[in-house]
């Protein structure tokens, strides 16, 4: 099992509710028991500056927040993130397994607050140039049932969006998966067994290609 | 002296302890004095939701700052003031003055960090596309007198910086006043009136000029 000596950036995306942190451990073992020297992280956030500007991010107040400000500020938590967390840890051989990335960013400000999504890839050229996800799992699944599950949580900025917002969200990754092959959509309304099945599946597949590329 | 009916946007700049609070305060009763209806307003912040990111930016931590992280931090914050404060302001027909815009980050980040400085007009056009100042005070002084000025406060991150990286700040901020005519140069190492004086002459010359174009 020490055949895996070179790090790979897994991330795990979806939108409120859909069970990312629970199939964050799940995949975390599942690397490891494949050899793996995995780091999990998360975005926004990552490192204490990152979470300070995460704190900032998803605070409620009266104050609007202007589409562009709200872009720049989640890349600058993600310039910080992979400079200091994801880089290193890839240099050094480990894996990087990171609840949200990029594709987040797609899939809200450009999906959803209507940011240009040409803007998202420029700002994404600067905050993390050359790097992008080798293997990115999409939980999908409609914005309805996957809000009930949050909806005894305290909201945040995001989660106190409307029911459109969500829905245009998901219309993004939807598209998004459907553009980049390293993107495995995976039904995330079913029950727990089924969700997980599939992620294991997808998990071995690509460790299989990686193995005999 | 209801002349002036259509609002401009003054940027005062400068290194530490230049004393740009004080002569934002001049400028602005000068330009009152002429019929101006004026906004003050300063960088980073200007909005409760710019200021935290303020916070975020001038506080001190054990972590470094990635310096891209701390250039798209800078115009997350102002992409939030342009958009909430001064494009509204300066469209109602008032003036707004500023202390530092983006000719800060030329010089703090492009020529203190080492910061690409086609990024910083990259990043600049994203959160204030087609608003430059019309007119900047750039108070201009070496490091050493200046720092003597604030050494009684308590230093944030960028006032504990050395004492080289303010040089470079100097030079960028030289430079660019060399390049662009909006920049008025002003020797601020010399007693406030001789610099009071100066300022009063820089203001009354765009006045006339405004008015006589």
């Amino acid at each position: 099992m020490t055949r895996l000596s070179r790090g790979r950036f897994v991330t795990i995306e979806g939108g409120e509710g859909v069970g990312k942190s629970t199939n964050v451990e799940l995949v975390r073992k599942l690397l490891e028991g494949h050899g793996c020297d995995v780091l999990t992280t998360r975005e926004p956030g990552g490192t204490p500056f990152a979470e300070e500007i995460r704190s900032v991010l998803l605070g409620t107040r009266d104050e609007a927040v202007d589409p562009m400000a709200e872009t720049m500020l989640i890349f600058a938590a993600r310039a910080q993130h992979v400079a200091k967390v994801i880089k290193p840890a890839l240099l050094a051989g480990r894996w990087v397994l990171c609840e949200r990335f990029t594709d987040s960013t797609f899939a809200y400000q450009a999906g959803g607050r209507g940011v240009d999504a040409q803007v998202v890839v420029q700002l994404a050229n600067l905050a993390h140039p050359g790097l992008w996800p080798d293997l990115t799992l999409y939980l999908d699944a409609p914005p309805h049932s996957a809000m009930t599950r949050i909806s005894t949580r305290s909201l945040d900025r995001f989660e106190r969006e409307r029911r459109e917002f969500f829905e245009r969200v998901r219309q993004a990754y939807v598209a998004r998966a459907r553009e980049h092959s390293h993107i495995v959509p995976i039904d995330a309304s079913r029950e727990l067994g089924s969700v997980q099945r599939d992620i294991v599946d997808a998990i071995e597949q690509y460790l299989a290609t990686y193995d005999n590329p």
